[in-house]
């Protein structure tokens, strides 16, 4: 699954700062290149963190955004983390609003985009051209926003597990930040991943491989525990190696409200039932799952985040053994992704989303 | 001990690639800005290593590079591990003497600047505009010179050892690349040690506190193992926790050639004796120095790099404790840096130089 985004707006948000001055005035002006010394801090030293975010065109027409300042709540975390200097949240996601407000109507016409999205991508870098290696004394915190190609059907996903050579994130490294830096040393894993037909890494931690998260997405997982019980678990974030998805967290409220009894749903147009279920957040390794899988109690996977959504997973590689999981047992990554899309979308009421006034035109 | 490097010479090497017809023509041209998109790869995904090396002028009036194929090596090593494309090294070696060559002569004035030297940046960056997590297909390969202060007598540092709140690298981490990705996250750490007056952290590593590297400097310990030999120790490249200095590699050498034995050396006029000593390379803690400052027998410790040079520590502090170390105690750091010294400005013939062609002018 490689998603192309080549395609940005025609204007884009940049707000710059010095160690010596702050903050200065905010300038949404036509998208351009930005013009770096080859010194500059964010070149060198990976000084630079981000945010993945959507704009929504409702099927009621509306523009929404969701949880918006949570983002910036994060970017805020991992600015802090890779020592980018720090703003407030709120006001940073009142110029994203503002940028929405500009850029939706034109890129998500009213009348025509109905259940599509863009992808806003909020950046902050080290633009210090001082080669020495320090704290960057003047940076750049910019808000482009991309073309996302429209929400189809979920395709499930083939996780090849990492083996020891290469690892995403350790206690006291950055893998609770969006931090540029835990990308680029992905890359060689992905890379292999994509090479031998998976769409992400699922990264383990540790000789006793506990699972952490999948490319840029959040792992969970529907299960009998061996006592019996169905549990929904996803990895917790203690330990600081795994990033606090907004998604994650979103879809931890949801089932903690919506699977805690049995139910009957409807679901494109048919009744499913869910059981009973206990939602947990806990270290999980990769031997449970195989334990599982081998022993029939492994119920369904699936891998949430902005820019994937929630995707069933199908697959998943260890050096040693292949765990297949019919995506399709179960409703449950289904019911997540219709429920959030129904409320990114404006088809279900909630205060998870935030509606961009526009003006008439 | 900060350095400021604002001041770059007139010209830069830049080679672009592409996934499609691999390296184009190199380019030495007016040193400008870079014009990158804002959804650049290594914005984003931190895909950026490079190297340090310097460009001195002899005392004998020649411009020499000391072993300047080592860093080309080293720069592809960061590369692959990265996900950067591969190239020659030999080749790059070979358009670094060339700017050298066009840039010396101007920067370094044959008559006014001997014993001085410049600074010399080579790094790779991706720079792919696709916002897409991947390997980058377009990249650009450039060798920037700075102006860097005149080596001066060696100033004590004082290190600070890092918390386990802070982890520099980890076994299957790019610790021993220099991956850009590397430095971003340690820049709180290192404005902590900063506000509290040291000059670089101490990278400790692991419930043991495995002595690992400060700053961008490799250690050396000089100390009376407790059986009673002195030795001169530093940490061994095992684990891939560390990178592999060339500063590192030519210390080693020199001191296994010119320490094993019990000598006497002329050292600024005087003369300076040191005993037999073994070289060796293996894990170090931090409660292994301890034990050997509260014993006496740590005789001396010091940092090497291409920046910082040959550098005797006067201080460690941990969590429990403070280390303090008389830097002139023992004579083998300002030994080395005498021996390096002379071969890097042409006192001393060596094989690890290369004297750069100049035109006269």
């Amino acid at each position: 699954m490689t998603v192309v985004t080549n395609t940005h707006t025609d204007h884009f948000l940049t707000v710059a700062w010095t160690a010596k001055d702050g903050w200065l005035a905010p300038r949404i002006s036509p998208y351009a290149n930005l013009s770096l010394s080859p010194t500059t801090n964010v070149l060198q030293y990976a000084s630079s963190c981000f945010e993945g975010m959507k704009l929504y065109r409702g099927y009621d027409g509306k523009l929404r955004l969701f949880r918006p300042l949570e983002n910036c709540r994060r970017l805020l975390d991992s600015a802090t983390r890779v020592s980018l200097p720090a703003f407030q949240p709120e006001e940073l996601c009142t110029l994203i609003k503002k940028l929405c407000q500009i850029e939706g109507s034109r890129w998500l016409p009213k009348d025509t985009s109905r259940g599509s999205c863009l992808y806003i991508r909020p950046t902050i870098i080290g633009t210090d051209a001082d080669l020495g290696y320090h704290v960057p004394q003047e940076a750049l915190l910019y808000v482009v926003i991309t073309y996302w190609p429209s929400a189809t059907a979920a395709t499930p996903l083939k996780l090849l597990a990492n083996t020891q050579q290469w690892v995403r994130a350790w206690p006291g490294g950055t893998g609770a930040a969006k931090a540029a830096a835990n990308y680029g040393p992905g890359l060689p894993a992905h890379a292999e991943a994509k090479r031998r037909g998976f769409d992400q890494i699922l990264w383990l931690f540790g000789p006793d491989g506990i699972v952490t998260e999948a490319g840029s997405t959040n792992i969970f997982i529907v299960w009998k525990a061996p006592a019996g019980k169905v549990e929904l678990v996803t990895p917790s974030l203690d330990g600081g190696l795994i990033l606090p998805g907004i998604t994650r967290r979103s879809v931890l409220e949801l089932a903690r409200e919506r699977f805690s009894r049995q139910s009957a749903w409807v679901l494109d147009g048919k009744t499913v039932e869910t059981q009973e279920l206990t939602v947990i957040e806990r270290e999980i390794t990769i031997s449970e799952i195989l334990n599982a899988a081998k022993e029939d109690r492994l119920m369904g996977l699936f891998a949430v985040g902005t820019a994937f959504f929630v995707n069933p997973v199908s697959q998943i590689d260890t050096v040693d053994h292949s765990i297949n999981i019919d995506p399709n047992a179960v409703p449950h990554a289904a019911l997540l992704r219709q429920w959030l899309s129904d409320i990114m979308y404006g088809a279900e009421e909630s205060g998870w989303t935030q509606i961009i006034d526009e003006k008439e035109g």
